[in-house]
């Protein structure tokens, strides 16, 4: 059985190769990365990290040193923050956010070099700028751990990871592999991906597991569904994005949609900012993405979306689902069905006018 | 097109009939019914209220008055508060809730009459108690306001509701009805129940509307599902109760669990408390109940559930599902998944031991 997960990528950073926790510049993989991270701040008695990177790790690093009084700057080569995740729609409402608890977020940033200036550390990014920081947080995302594999001849898959069917086996007979090493089947592409997520890492594992035992299990597989918070937001997505739907042979028709997340009349209200990709030929649901206040249910919302994937709904079935309903909580027709799904057949239903 | 809504039931409680607002007698249904209780509670310098009837518009006026800092009592003829919604075992955890908000709740408590004495009210409970209030009222549910429709020859259903098929056609041609006062029809029963719902309107009076301009919209059907805030915890269900699966044939199981709504290591978890319902036989997921915390997603839990068994699902696909996952919001198995699912599996093929 493999389960040697994923290990961080190492981007292409001129100096970086020769730089550590000692100098000041980490990776964080590993609770002892966590602990030196810890050790790293308190030693340098730090006052600025600059992170590299704004997926996952890079938003909930900012969070968290912001909430140690730390100045934070976060450099993102992509042109928006959570590019793996989010339409640029959303992700500048997330940047905003970010600039509000005093996040200094430069995207289009690649970064060249690292390196020492005393105790201190330099950024290099491109046309000249640099940063100076007490501390530099490298956090590109991960590349599977794949190597034993390798050596031992198996066969690798999408992104080097290795590859796997849905029982789990690999391609060699009595050896399973299962997590962030493997490829992940998609339910909704019918192929291969690779998606390192907790929660397809634990699937996975039950499965191989199981069958590693004698057990005929099979991955159901993966929609990418993800959820992250940032501050006072959530951030969350499952299925396809426009484009990926698009590059699969689908006729994708995206709508954005803002809507309260429950009656505005009962205090508290918030508004949700939800996108919903669905096919224009078939009606199929595809993806759909939410962001949102903490409070606002964005988490389980998008796992509704996830079920109805899953099971083929159509984007105008959406409506039809039996959600429930009290004024603190919800409305009526739910912001998924009366805002997001109503706007997408409308939309997908639309066809242009021609001049006369 | 009839949407007659419902009326509040009148229990048969004596003096009821001759006692109104004026003498701190409240129903509500109207707008109107809540500035004459508004007005009520103020005039009379209200202290304490006896509620008869411990459903949701019950539960949610003991928060509002106990909010106001009026004592509270409720009166309840069946055996345990909200009895259309939960399981008895739940319903005794969210009694404990209204008795750590101080308010007295009496369930197996049939009110026999309600007297006057001066300024004050007696309601007349079994073995001769009686409680003394400054104001009381009565919300023991609602019966279809179907008489119109009735003196019209309009055939009737379940509960004296009006009878409509899935394009919301009455009896009579060219007459189409919606929301509180006609039957509806069960997604999972295939069957016409009485179930008025705020959400079950909303979508039934869609399909007559578009119907009735030439339309041939079908309605989906309801599973019941509902969700009620009752001070910090928020209690939903969805689909059928064991004994209603039962009833309808199924060979239910219904188990129940106990689970962080998050990772306990991040702060602020909550555990919720979950009942499912399943069918022996074929797998189905057939009905679910939570209870937890206001900020534990609860409402958008069940709905998660809701959708799946709109699609068939069985129980065990439910942990097929590809939910999200980060820390301060759930777990790499979410609690439906881990707790629930695998509880009823367990279960359900649990086959008892026969002594030797």
């Amino acid at each position: 059985m493999l389960a040697t997960g994923a290990v961080p990528a190492r981007p292409p950073i001129a100096g970086l190769e020769k730089l550590g926790p000692r100098d000041g510049v980490h990776l964080l993989h590993t609770i002892g990365d966590m602990h030196a991270l810890a050790g790293g701040l308190q030693q340098r008695q730090a006052r600025s990290v600059v992170i590299i990177g704004a997926g996952y790790l890079g938003m909930e690093m900012a969070e968290a040193l912001r909430t140690r009084g730390v100045r934070v700057t976060v450099l993102e080569r992509l042109p928006q923050v959570l590019p793996a995740t989010l339409d640029a729609q959303l992700a500048a409402q997330l940047e905003e956010t970010l600039g509000r608890h005093d996040v200094e977020v430069h995207t289009h940033t690649p970064v060249a070099a690292i390196t020492r200036d005393g105790a201190h550390l330099v950024v290099h990014g491109p046309d000249a700028t640099t940063w100076h920081a007490d501390l530099v947080l490298v956090v590109t995302g991960v590349r599977p751990d794949s190597r034993l594999a390798a050596e031992a001849g198996l066969r690798l898959g999408v992104h080097g990871a290795i590859a796997v069917d849905r029982h789990m086996r690999t391609s060699a007979s009595g050896v399973f592999a299962a997590g962030d090493c493997v490829v992940t089947y998609h339910r909704l592409l019918g192929a291969d991906t690779y998606l390192p997520l907790g929660t397809t890492a634990h699937k996975q594992g039950r499965v191989a597991g199981e069958n590693a035992i004698g057990g005929r299990r099979v991955f159901a597989g993966s929609l990418g569904t993800q959820v992250v918070r940032v501050f006072d937001q959530v951030a969350a997505a499952t299925g396809l994005r426009d484009a990926q739907a698009a590059a699969a042979g689908f006729d994708p028709v995206t709508v954005e949609a803002v809507a309260d997340d429950h009656k505005a009349y009962y205090p508290g209200a918030t508004p949700l900012r939800l996108r919903l990709t669905g096919d224009r030929r078939s009606g199929w649901l595809l993806g759909a993405q939410l962001l949102g206040h903490v409070g606002a249910e964005i988490a389980k919302r998008i796992e509704i979306l996830a079920t109805a994937i899953a099971y083929g709904a159509t984007v105008e079935e959406i409506s039809d689902l039996d959600l429930s309903y009290t004024p603190p909580l919800g409305s009526p027709w739910d912001a998924l069905q009366q805002h997001a799904a109503r706007a997408w057949t409308t939309a997908a239903t639309h066809r242009p006018t021609r001049t006369p």
